[in-house]
């Protein structure tokens, strides 16, 4: 998929944004604990997807890549779990 | 302190290393379920150390950095955290 295309994709999902060949977005959160709760929700939304993003997370934040490795970018699993990630706030 | 004072504190503690100003080690795990399993179990040592490394982590693998922000560089802190975590095994 094009950058054009992710982005045209991505509609009204706030906040991801392509950078190189994965989808990317950051959480900020009040303290280490909340971050680490919100990575481990979206660890499960990854275990059930088979799908798995790379995460950085540390006091205060966690930021969030997915790309499709096989395929060397951004496709329709991507997509859907953004939207996943989305779904469960923060 | 140095990096070489660090490197020499830091002694047989096998597999970190200085990057910048923060002590880094990347561990590999046999898929996604296990990292995220290790990764718990080091920010339940962050939170009783009221340290909290920087972590990266993905399907099979888990980095940590480690520096004392207000510091502004590797203390007697981070050499602590490193020998707990690493007491943990993977």
């Amino acid at each position: 998929m094009t950058t054009e295309e992710v982005e045209s994709r991505l509609g009204s999902t706030d906040g991801w944004k392509v950078e190189g060949e994965a989808l990317y977005k950051r959480f900020e959160f009040a303290n280490f604990a909340e971050s680490l709760a919100f990575v481990n929700k979206v660890g499960a939304i990854a275990e059930s997807a088979d799908h798995h993003p790379d995460i950085t997370f540390g006091w205060g934040y966690a930021e969030f890549r997915t790309m499709t490795h096989d395929r060397g970018g951004i496709t329709d699993v991507d997509l859907a779990l953004v939207k996943e990630i989305d779904s469960i706030g923060k």
